[in-house]
Protein backbone atom coordinates (compact mmCIF):
# COMPACT_ATOMS: atom_id res chain seq x y z
CA UNK A 1 0.00 0.00 0.00
CA UNK A 2 1.29 3.45 -0.52
CA UNK A 3 -0.18 6.96 0.70
CA UNK A 4 0.47 10.40 -0.72
CA UNK A 5 -0.41 13.01 1.42
CA UNK A 6 -3.19 10.91 3.13
CA UNK A 7 -4.25 9.51 -0.14
CA UNK A 8 -4.14 5.77 -1.10
CA UNK A 9 -2.34 6.22 -4.83
CA UNK A 10 0.65 4.86 -6.54
CA UNK A 11 1.63 7.91 -8.46
CA UNK A 12 3.37 11.48 -7.20
CA UNK A 13 2.87 14.59 -9.22
CA UNK A 14 6.01 14.64 -12.32
CA UNK A 15 7.21 18.13 -10.53
CA UNK A 16 7.35 17.09 -7.36
CA UNK A 17 11.19 18.37 -5.85
CA UNK A 18 11.94 14.94 -4.97
CA UNK A 19 12.00 13.78 -8.38
CA UNK A 20 13.22 16.86 -9.98
CA UNK A 21 16.10 17.81 -7.56
CA UNK A 22 16.34 14.31 -4.79
CA UNK A 23 15.03 17.32 -2.52
CA UNK A 24 13.55 15.30 0.42
CA UNK A 25 14.50 12.69 2.95
CA UNK A 26 13.21 8.75 3.75
CA UNK A 27 13.24 6.63 6.59
CA UNK A 28 12.94 3.02 6.53
CA UNK A 29 11.52 1.46 9.20
CA UNK A 30 11.28 -2.33 10.73
CA UNK A 31 8.30 -3.45 11.62
CA UNK A 32 8.14 -6.74 13.60
CA UNK A 33 5.45 -8.50 15.96
CA UNK A 34 3.04 -4.93 14.73
CA UNK A 35 5.67 -2.36 16.22
CA UNK A 36 7.62 0.08 14.23
CA UNK A 37 10.76 -0.48 15.90
CA UNK A 38 12.90 2.65 16.98
CA UNK A 39 10.22 4.93 15.71
CA UNK A 40 11.21 7.91 18.15
CA UNK A 41 15.31 7.45 16.81
CA UNK A 42 13.94 8.00 13.07
CA UNK A 43 11.56 10.59 13.57
CA UNK A 44 14.59 12.50 15.55
CA UNK A 45 16.83 11.84 12.62
CA UNK A 46 14.20 13.01 10.24
CA UNK A 47 13.33 16.16 12.14
CA UNK A 48 16.87 17.18 12.16
CA UNK A 49 16.76 16.05 8.50
CA UNK A 50 14.39 18.65 7.77
CA UNK A 51 16.18 21.80 9.71
CA UNK A 52 19.42 21.09 8.55
CA UNK A 53 17.07 21.39 4.87
CA UNK A 54 14.79 23.71 5.77
CA UNK A 55 12.31 21.32 5.09
CA UNK A 56 9.36 21.99 6.96
CA UNK A 57 8.27 18.69 9.15
CA UNK A 58 4.93 17.53 8.88
CA UNK A 59 2.76 16.85 12.22
CA UNK A 60 4.63 13.91 13.81
CA UNK A 61 1.55 12.67 15.12
CA UNK A 62 0.00 12.81 10.95
CA UNK A 63 2.85 11.21 9.90
CA UNK A 64 2.52 7.76 12.72
CA UNK A 65 -1.23 8.07 11.53
CA UNK A 66 -0.26 7.21 7.90
CA UNK A 67 2.39 4.77 9.17
CA UNK A 68 -0.33 3.06 11.03
CA UNK A 69 -2.91 3.30 8.19
CA UNK A 70 -0.18 1.99 5.62
CA UNK A 71 0.81 -0.78 7.99
CA UNK A 72 -2.72 -1.85 8.07
CA UNK A 73 -2.27 -4.29 10.79
CA UNK A 74 0.51 -6.46 9.63
CA UNK A 75 2.75 -8.03 11.83
CA UNK A 76 6.16 -7.97 10.09
CA UNK A 77 6.84 -6.03 7.07
CA UNK A 78 8.98 -2.97 5.91
CA UNK A 79 7.40 0.84 6.21
CA UNK A 80 9.51 3.22 4.08
CA UNK A 81 8.53 7.03 5.02
CA UNK A 82 9.84 9.85 2.08
CA UNK A 83 9.28 13.11 2.59
CA UNK A 84 10.12 15.89 -0.14
CA UNK A 85 9.94 19.80 -0.16
CA UNK A 86 6.63 19.30 -2.27
CA UNK A 87 5.88 20.62 -5.59
CA UNK A 88 7.46 23.44 -7.58
CA UNK A 89 8.36 25.47 -10.23
CA UNK A 90 11.21 25.01 -12.57
CA UNK A 91 14.49 26.08 -10.76
CA UNK A 92 16.30 25.35 -8.27
CA UNK A 93 15.88 27.68 -5.78
CA UNK A 94 13.22 26.41 -2.78
CA UNK A 95 9.48 27.81 -2.42
CA UNK A 96 9.53 30.68 -0.02
CA UNK A 97 6.41 28.72 1.52
CA UNK A 98 7.36 24.63 0.69
CA UNK A 99 4.11 22.43 1.20
CA UNK A 100 6.11 18.78 1.62
CA UNK A 101 4.73 15.17 0.29
CA UNK A 102 4.70 13.02 2.37
CA UNK A 103 4.96 9.49 1.03
CA UNK A 104 4.25 6.03 3.10
CA UNK A 105 5.05 2.55 1.55
CA UNK A 106 4.79 -0.58 2.92
CA UNK A 107 6.54 -3.17 1.48
CA UNK A 108 6.85 -6.79 2.18
CA UNK A 109 10.10 -8.41 4.72
CA UNK A 110 12.60 -9.08 2.89
CA UNK A 111 14.72 -12.30 2.20
CA UNK A 112 17.96 -10.94 4.67
CA UNK A 113 20.94 -12.98 4.29
CA UNK A 114 21.31 -15.39 7.27
CA UNK A 115 25.16 -15.98 7.02
CA UNK A 116 27.90 -13.74 8.06
CA UNK A 117 28.72 -11.22 5.31
CA UNK A 118 31.34 -11.64 3.06
CA UNK A 119 32.36 -7.80 2.38
CA UNK A 120 34.00 -6.53 -0.74
CA UNK A 121 35.37 -2.75 -1.50
CA UNK A 122 34.12 -0.43 -3.97
CA UNK A 123 35.83 1.24 -6.93
CA UNK A 124 32.89 3.67 -6.15
CA UNK A 125 33.86 6.58 -3.67
CA UNK A 126 31.88 8.96 -1.76
CA UNK A 127 31.91 12.53 -2.23
CA UNK A 128 32.60 14.77 0.76
CA UNK A 129 30.26 17.91 1.96
CA UNK A 130 29.35 18.58 5.45
CA UNK A 131 25.97 20.10 4.78
CA UNK A 132 24.67 17.48 3.73
CA UNK A 133 26.80 14.64 5.89
CA UNK A 134 24.63 12.22 8.20
CA UNK A 135 20.93 13.04 6.62
CA UNK A 136 19.47 10.38 4.68
CA UNK A 137 18.13 12.17 1.71
CA UNK A 138 17.50 11.20 -1.99
CA UNK A 139 20.36 11.88 -3.69
CA UNK A 140 21.57 8.38 -3.55
CA UNK A 141 23.38 8.27 -6.68
CA UNK A 142 26.79 7.11 -5.11
CA UNK A 143 24.94 4.52 -3.11
CA UNK A 144 23.30 3.26 -6.15
CA UNK A 145 26.67 3.15 -8.49
CA UNK A 146 28.17 1.64 -5.20
CA UNK A 147 25.53 -1.22 -4.95
CA UNK A 148 26.24 -1.88 -8.91
CA UNK A 149 29.26 -3.49 -8.57
CA UNK A 150 28.03 -6.21 -5.81
CA UNK A 151 28.11 -8.58 -8.26
CA UNK A 152 30.84 -8.35 -9.92
CA UNK A 153 32.96 -7.96 -6.61
CA UNK A 154 31.20 -11.52 -5.64
CA UNK A 155 30.45 -10.09 -1.97
CA UNK A 156 27.45 -9.34 0.09
CA UNK A 157 28.08 -5.92 0.66
CA UNK A 158 30.80 -3.68 0.08
CA UNK A 159 32.62 -0.88 1.81
CA UNK A 160 32.79 2.82 0.21
CA UNK A 161 35.65 5.14 0.53
CA UNK A 162 35.90 8.60 0.23
CA UNK A 163 38.49 10.12 -1.99
CA UNK A 164 41.02 10.31 1.40
CA UNK A 165 40.84 6.49 1.22
CA UNK A 166 38.51 6.59 4.60
CA UNK A 167 36.28 4.00 5.35
CA UNK A 168 32.74 5.71 5.57
CA UNK A 169 29.78 2.36 5.32
CA UNK A 170 28.80 0.28 3.22
CA UNK A 171 26.66 0.64 0.13
CA UNK A 172 23.23 0.03 2.69
CA UNK A 173 25.04 -0.31 5.71
CA UNK A 174 27.06 1.09 9.03
CA UNK A 175 30.59 -0.46 9.27
CA UNK A 176 32.33 -1.38 12.96
CA UNK A 177 35.45 -2.84 13.73
CA UNK A 178 36.04 -4.25 17.14
CA UNK A 179 39.63 -4.27 18.30
CA UNK A 180 40.38 -5.70 22.29
CA UNK A 181 38.10 -3.73 24.15
CA UNK A 182 37.22 -0.84 21.65
CA UNK A 183 34.54 -0.55 19.37
CA UNK A 184 35.52 1.86 16.05
CA UNK A 185 32.79 3.06 13.71
CA UNK A 186 34.04 6.02 10.79
CA UNK A 187 33.03 9.52 11.79
CA UNK A 188 30.53 10.83 9.56
CA UNK A 189 30.78 14.22 9.33
CA UNK A 190 31.85 14.89 5.99
CA UNK A 191 29.72 11.95 4.49
CA UNK A 192 27.87 9.03 5.13
CA UNK A 193 24.31 8.29 6.20
CA UNK A 194 24.07 8.43 10.56
CA UNK A 195 21.98 5.05 10.58
CA UNK A 196 19.62 4.64 13.55
CA UNK A 197 20.90 0.64 14.28
CA UNK A 198 24.29 2.58 14.56
CA UNK A 199 23.74 5.06 16.74
CA UNK A 200 21.83 2.62 18.99
CA UNK A 201 25.07 0.42 19.01
CA UNK A 202 27.33 3.38 19.98
CA UNK A 203 24.45 3.61 22.89
CA UNK A 204 24.75 0.54 23.96
CA UNK A 205 28.48 -0.79 23.37
CA UNK A 206 29.54 0.40 26.84
CA UNK A 207 27.06 -2.38 28.46
CA UNK A 208 28.63 -5.12 26.49
CA UNK A 209 32.35 -3.81 28.02
CA UNK A 210 33.48 -2.30 24.98
CA UNK A 211 34.27 1.12 24.47
CA UNK A 212 32.75 3.30 21.36
CA UNK A 213 35.23 5.38 19.69
CA UNK A 214 33.75 7.24 16.42
CA UNK A 215 37.17 7.20 14.05
CA UNK A 216 38.80 7.82 11.37
CA UNK A 217 38.90 3.91 9.59
CA UNK A 218 41.65 2.86 7.08
CA UNK A 219 41.07 -0.25 4.99
CA UNK A 220 44.42 -1.42 7.35
CA UNK A 221 42.17 -1.08 10.29
CA UNK A 222 39.48 -3.24 9.21
CA UNK A 223 42.17 -5.74 8.40
CA UNK A 224 43.90 -5.17 11.46
CA UNK A 225 40.40 -5.82 13.27
CA UNK A 226 39.57 -8.60 15.78
CA UNK A 227 35.88 -8.55 14.03
CA UNK A 228 34.23 -6.40 11.50
CA UNK A 229 30.18 -5.97 11.50
CA UNK A 230 27.42 -4.05 9.52
CA UNK A 231 24.32 -2.50 10.64
CA UNK A 232 20.77 -1.04 9.03
CA UNK A 233 17.46 -1.00 10.64
CA UNK A 234 16.39 -3.92 8.34
CA UNK A 235 19.45 -6.41 9.30
CA UNK A 236 20.14 -5.61 12.65
CA UNK A 237 23.99 -6.62 13.03
CA UNK A 238 25.44 -8.56 10.81
CA UNK A 239 28.49 -10.54 11.42
CA UNK A 240 31.26 -10.03 8.64
CA UNK A 241 32.99 -13.30 7.81
CA UNK A 242 35.72 -11.82 5.09
CA UNK A 243 36.50 -8.75 3.74
CA UNK A 244 38.52 -8.95 0.17
CA UNK A 245 40.38 -6.14 -0.01
CA UNK A 246 41.30 -4.29 -3.13
CA UNK A 247 43.80 -6.70 -4.17
CA UNK A 248 41.38 -9.66 -4.12
CA UNK A 249 42.86 -11.36 -0.89
CA UNK A 250 40.26 -12.59 1.98
CA UNK A 251 40.98 -11.27 5.26
CA UNK A 252 39.11 -13.77 7.50
CA UNK A 253 37.67 -13.02 11.29
CA UNK A 254 37.85 -15.54 13.92
CA UNK A 255 35.06 -15.80 16.15
CA UNK A 256 35.01 -13.23 18.33
CA UNK A 257 33.40 -12.99 22.43
CA UNK A 258 32.96 -8.72 21.94
CA UNK A 259 30.62 -9.35 19.05
CA UNK A 260 28.70 -12.34 20.42
CA UNK A 261 28.32 -10.03 23.94
CA UNK A 262 26.99 -7.66 21.86
CA UNK A 263 25.08 -9.72 19.74
CA UNK A 264 23.36 -11.45 22.85
CA UNK A 265 22.41 -7.87 24.26
CA UNK A 266 20.97 -7.29 21.08
CA UNK A 267 18.79 -9.94 20.69
CA UNK A 268 17.61 -10.57 24.42
CA UNK A 269 16.78 -6.74 24.25
CA UNK A 270 14.98 -7.39 21.56
CA UNK A 271 16.57 -3.98 19.47
CA UNK A 272 17.31 -6.11 16.42
CA UNK A 273 14.28 -6.58 14.14
CA UNK B 1 2.48 19.34 -21.40
CA UNK B 2 3.74 16.29 -19.40
CA UNK B 3 4.37 13.33 -21.07
CA UNK B 4 5.49 10.34 -19.28
CA UNK B 5 6.60 7.68 -21.51
CA UNK B 6 4.75 9.15 -24.49
CA UNK B 7 1.07 9.03 -22.54
CA UNK B 8 0.15 12.83 -21.68
CA UNK B 9 -0.13 12.41 -17.55
CA UNK B 10 1.47 15.01 -14.48
CA UNK B 11 2.36 11.99 -12.59
CA UNK B 12 4.73 8.92 -12.33
CA UNK B 13 4.78 5.90 -10.31
CA UNK B 14 6.28 6.46 -6.27
CA UNK B 15 8.64 3.40 -6.88
CA UNK B 16 10.04 5.24 -9.62
CA UNK B 17 14.06 5.37 -8.95
CA UNK B 18 14.36 8.94 -9.71
CA UNK B 19 12.18 9.83 -6.92
CA UNK B 20 13.66 7.03 -4.62
CA UNK B 21 17.59 7.89 -5.39
CA UNK B 22 17.61 10.39 -7.36
CA UNK B 23 18.86 8.12 -10.25
CA UNK B 24 18.72 9.64 -13.42
CA UNK B 25 19.38 12.67 -15.48
CA UNK B 26 17.68 15.90 -17.17
CA UNK B 27 17.84 18.24 -19.78
CA UNK B 28 16.91 21.61 -19.85
CA UNK B 29 16.31 22.78 -23.75
CA UNK B 30 15.73 26.52 -24.85
CA UNK B 31 13.13 26.29 -27.74
CA UNK B 32 13.23 29.54 -29.90
CA UNK B 33 11.19 30.04 -32.91
CA UNK B 34 10.18 26.62 -32.91
CA UNK B 35 13.56 24.98 -32.83
CA UNK B 36 15.15 23.37 -30.33
CA UNK B 37 18.22 24.92 -29.87
CA UNK B 38 21.56 22.80 -29.78
CA UNK B 39 19.19 19.71 -29.46
CA UNK B 40 22.96 17.28 -30.15
CA UNK B 41 24.56 18.85 -27.74
CA UNK B 42 21.12 17.99 -25.41
CA UNK B 43 21.32 14.82 -26.62
CA UNK B 44 25.17 14.10 -26.74
CA UNK B 45 25.49 14.67 -22.78
CA UNK B 46 22.28 12.62 -22.49
CA UNK B 47 24.25 10.08 -23.98
CA UNK B 48 27.53 10.11 -22.15
CA UNK B 49 25.45 10.31 -18.63
CA UNK B 50 23.74 7.41 -19.89
CA UNK B 51 26.79 5.65 -20.84
CA UNK B 52 28.32 6.30 -17.05
CA UNK B 53 25.00 5.68 -15.06
CA UNK B 54 24.55 2.66 -16.89
CA UNK B 55 21.45 3.65 -18.06
CA UNK B 56 19.71 2.35 -21.16
CA UNK B 57 19.45 5.25 -23.33
CA UNK B 58 16.12 5.31 -25.25
CA UNK B 59 15.88 5.26 -28.99
CA UNK B 60 16.54 9.03 -29.66
CA UNK B 61 13.97 9.36 -32.58
CA UNK B 62 11.60 8.47 -29.97
CA UNK B 63 12.86 11.30 -27.39
CA UNK B 64 12.47 13.35 -30.54
CA UNK B 65 9.12 13.07 -31.27
CA UNK B 66 8.14 12.99 -27.40
CA UNK B 67 9.64 16.54 -27.40
CA UNK B 68 7.96 17.48 -30.50
CA UNK B 69 4.56 16.37 -29.12
CA UNK B 70 5.02 17.98 -25.60
CA UNK B 71 5.88 21.56 -27.75
CA UNK B 72 2.58 21.30 -29.85
CA UNK B 73 3.70 23.99 -32.46
CA UNK B 74 4.57 26.33 -29.57
CA UNK B 75 7.20 28.87 -30.74
CA UNK B 76 8.87 29.69 -27.38
CA UNK B 77 9.49 27.83 -24.65
CA UNK B 78 11.14 25.33 -22.24
CA UNK B 79 11.51 21.77 -22.73
CA UNK B 80 12.80 19.32 -19.91
CA UNK B 81 13.59 15.80 -20.46
CA UNK B 82 13.82 13.72 -17.31
CA UNK B 83 15.27 10.42 -18.18
CA UNK B 84 15.73 8.23 -14.75
CA UNK B 85 16.18 4.53 -14.81
CA UNK B 86 12.83 3.08 -14.22
CA UNK B 87 10.88 1.46 -11.41
CA UNK B 88 12.53 -1.33 -9.28
CA UNK B 89 12.12 -2.47 -6.11
CA UNK B 90 13.39 -1.49 -2.56
CA UNK B 91 17.24 -1.06 -2.82
CA UNK B 92 19.83 0.60 -3.98
CA UNK B 93 20.90 -1.83 -6.66
CA UNK B 94 19.84 -1.33 -9.82
CA UNK B 95 17.50 -4.26 -11.72
CA UNK B 96 19.22 -6.40 -13.97
CA UNK B 97 16.89 -4.61 -16.94
CA UNK B 98 16.10 -1.44 -16.10
CA UNK B 99 13.33 -0.38 -18.54
CA UNK B 100 13.84 4.19 -17.90
CA UNK B 101 11.40 6.25 -17.90
CA UNK B 102 10.82 9.11 -20.08
CA UNK B 103 9.19 12.28 -19.08
CA UNK B 104 9.21 15.51 -21.13
CA UNK B 105 7.55 18.70 -19.66
CA UNK B 106 6.77 21.62 -21.86
CA UNK B 107 7.60 25.10 -19.89
CA UNK B 108 6.76 28.35 -20.38
CA UNK B 109 9.53 30.70 -20.93
CA UNK B 110 10.78 31.86 -18.26
CA UNK B 111 11.18 36.03 -17.23
CA UNK B 112 14.82 36.06 -17.51
CA UNK B 113 17.10 38.95 -15.94
CA UNK B 114 18.13 41.66 -18.96
CA UNK B 115 20.42 43.46 -16.50
CA UNK B 116 23.81 42.37 -16.37
CA UNK B 117 24.17 39.99 -12.85
CA UNK B 118 25.18 40.60 -9.51
CA UNK B 119 27.01 37.71 -8.19
CA UNK B 120 27.36 36.51 -5.21
CA UNK B 121 29.17 34.28 -3.09
CA UNK B 122 27.84 30.94 -1.28
CA UNK B 123 28.67 29.77 1.76
CA UNK B 124 27.48 25.98 0.36
CA UNK B 125 30.44 23.93 -1.07
CA UNK B 126 30.19 21.26 -3.59
CA UNK B 127 31.20 17.92 -3.11
CA UNK B 128 33.64 16.01 -5.56
CA UNK B 129 33.10 13.33 -6.94
CA UNK B 130 34.91 12.74 -10.33
CA UNK B 131 32.24 9.66 -11.14
CA UNK B 132 29.59 12.36 -10.96
CA UNK B 133 30.95 15.53 -12.32
CA UNK B 134 29.68 16.88 -15.64
CA UNK B 135 26.92 15.28 -15.39
CA UNK B 136 23.69 17.08 -15.05
CA UNK B 137 22.32 14.26 -12.91
CA UNK B 138 18.99 13.91 -10.67
CA UNK B 139 21.23 14.53 -7.03
CA UNK B 140 20.97 18.49 -6.95
CA UNK B 141 20.61 19.29 -3.48
CA UNK B 142 23.91 21.11 -3.13
CA UNK B 143 22.41 23.25 -6.12
CA UNK B 144 19.01 23.61 -3.98
CA UNK B 145 20.96 24.73 -0.84
CA UNK B 146 23.12 27.15 -3.06
CA UNK B 147 20.18 28.52 -4.20
CA UNK B 148 18.10 29.34 -1.17
CA UNK B 149 21.12 31.37 -0.29
CA UNK B 150 20.22 33.69 -3.26
CA UNK B 151 17.66 36.20 -1.02
CA UNK B 152 19.84 37.16 1.70
CA UNK B 153 22.80 37.37 -0.33
CA UNK B 154 20.43 39.97 -2.04
CA UNK B 155 21.87 38.64 -5.34
CA UNK B 156 21.40 37.46 -9.20
CA UNK B 157 23.26 34.62 -8.73
CA UNK B 158 26.04 33.06 -6.60
CA UNK B 159 28.95 31.09 -7.18
CA UNK B 160 29.69 27.93 -5.69
CA UNK B 161 33.16 26.77 -4.43
CA UNK B 162 34.74 22.89 -3.64
CA UNK B 163 35.74 22.03 -0.18
CA UNK B 164 39.70 23.46 -1.70
CA UNK B 165 38.06 27.07 -2.54
CA UNK B 166 38.41 26.28 -6.28
CA UNK B 167 35.32 28.20 -8.09
CA UNK B 168 32.66 25.78 -9.67
CA UNK B 169 30.08 27.22 -11.17
CA UNK B 170 26.66 29.14 -10.24
CA UNK B 171 23.80 27.83 -8.73
CA UNK B 172 22.69 27.57 -12.22
CA UNK B 173 25.20 28.77 -14.62
CA UNK B 174 28.67 27.91 -15.35
CA UNK B 175 31.19 30.85 -14.73
CA UNK B 176 33.65 32.24 -17.50
CA UNK B 177 36.66 34.78 -16.28
CA UNK B 178 38.08 36.72 -19.40
CA UNK B 179 41.66 38.64 -18.63
CA UNK B 180 43.73 39.77 -21.46
CA UNK B 181 42.95 37.12 -24.68
CA UNK B 182 42.62 34.64 -22.50
CA UNK B 183 39.19 32.83 -21.71
CA UNK B 184 38.75 30.78 -18.54
CA UNK B 185 36.44 28.91 -16.81
CA UNK B 186 36.22 25.97 -14.08
CA UNK B 187 37.54 22.50 -14.88
CA UNK B 188 34.80 20.20 -13.85
CA UNK B 189 36.70 17.40 -13.43
CA UNK B 190 35.69 17.07 -9.81
CA UNK B 191 32.24 18.37 -9.63
CA UNK B 192 29.99 20.77 -11.25
CA UNK B 193 27.88 20.58 -14.21
CA UNK B 194 29.12 20.63 -17.90
CA UNK B 195 26.67 22.90 -19.63
CA UNK B 196 25.47 23.40 -23.33
CA UNK B 197 26.29 26.49 -23.85
CA UNK B 198 30.01 25.93 -21.89
CA UNK B 199 30.84 23.91 -24.47
CA UNK B 200 29.87 26.10 -27.14
CA UNK B 201 31.66 29.40 -25.79
CA UNK B 202 34.62 27.11 -25.53
CA UNK B 203 34.46 25.73 -28.86
CA UNK B 204 33.82 29.61 -30.14
CA UNK B 205 36.33 31.20 -28.29
CA UNK B 206 38.92 31.18 -30.45
CA UNK B 207 37.06 33.05 -33.33
CA UNK B 208 36.56 35.72 -31.09
CA UNK B 209 40.29 36.16 -30.53
CA UNK B 210 40.14 34.69 -27.25
CA UNK B 211 42.14 31.82 -25.82
CA UNK B 212 39.86 29.29 -24.15
CA UNK B 213 41.62 27.75 -20.97
CA UNK B 214 39.98 25.30 -18.51
CA UNK B 215 41.71 26.25 -15.57
CA UNK B 216 41.55 26.36 -11.66
CA UNK B 217 40.22 29.43 -10.35
CA UNK B 218 39.80 30.98 -7.30
CA UNK B 219 38.01 34.20 -6.39
CA UNK B 220 40.69 36.07 -6.81
CA UNK B 221 40.86 34.87 -10.21
CA UNK B 222 37.43 36.49 -10.88
CA UNK B 223 37.95 39.76 -8.95
CA UNK B 224 41.54 40.01 -10.87
CA UNK B 225 39.74 39.65 -14.57
CA UNK B 226 38.28 41.81 -17.13
CA UNK B 227 35.48 40.67 -17.24
CA UNK B 228 33.00 37.73 -16.14
CA UNK B 229 29.97 35.82 -17.58
CA UNK B 230 27.58 33.38 -16.78
CA UNK B 231 26.26 30.36 -19.12
CA UNK B 232 23.28 28.62 -19.30
CA UNK B 233 21.03 27.34 -21.90
CA UNK B 234 18.36 29.72 -21.10
CA UNK B 235 20.03 32.86 -20.42
CA UNK B 236 23.37 32.33 -23.06
CA UNK B 237 25.88 34.65 -22.08
CA UNK B 238 24.85 36.73 -18.80
CA UNK B 239 27.71 39.38 -17.95
CA UNK B 240 28.45 39.84 -14.38
CA UNK B 241 28.16 43.76 -13.51
CA UNK B 242 29.58 43.04 -10.22
CA UNK B 243 31.20 39.97 -7.95
CA UNK B 244 30.03 40.94 -4.35
CA UNK B 245 33.03 38.64 -2.23
CA UNK B 246 32.73 36.75 1.13
CA UNK B 247 33.92 40.08 2.89
CA UNK B 248 30.95 41.73 1.10
CA UNK B 249 33.13 44.08 -0.86
CA UNK B 250 31.60 44.51 -4.65
CA UNK B 251 34.30 44.35 -7.26
CA UNK B 252 32.68 46.06 -10.45
CA UNK B 253 33.67 45.35 -14.01
CA UNK B 254 34.70 47.95 -16.68
CA UNK B 255 33.32 46.97 -20.17
CA UNK B 256 34.97 44.49 -21.66
CA UNK B 257 35.41 44.70 -25.77
CA UNK B 258 36.73 40.68 -25.98
CA UNK B 259 33.33 40.34 -23.84
CA UNK B 260 31.38 42.57 -26.70
CA UNK B 261 32.95 40.64 -29.30
CA UNK B 262 31.83 36.80 -27.83
CA UNK B 263 28.06 38.31 -27.22
CA UNK B 264 28.27 39.72 -30.85
CA UNK B 265 29.36 36.28 -32.48
CA UNK B 266 26.67 34.11 -30.53
CA UNK B 267 23.94 37.16 -31.05
CA UNK B 268 24.53 37.29 -35.26
CA UNK B 269 25.24 33.12 -35.17
CA UNK B 270 21.82 33.11 -33.81
CA UNK B 271 23.38 30.80 -30.88
CA UNK B 272 22.16 32.41 -27.66
CA UNK B 273 18.74 32.16 -26.95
Amino acid sequence: MILVNGDVTPQIAVVDRGLAYGDGLFETIAVVDGALRHWPRHLDRLTQGCARLAIPLPDPDLIGRELDTALAGEARAVLKLTLTRGTGERGYRPPPAARPTRIVQRLPWPALASAPARLGLCAMRLGRNPALAGLKHLNRLEQVLGAAELDALDVDEALMRDDRGHCVAGTRTNVFAIRGATLATPDLGECGIAGIMRGLVLDRASRCGLAPHVATLMTADLIAADAVFLTNALVGLWPVAAFVDATGIEHRYAPCAALERLRHHFTVERLVP
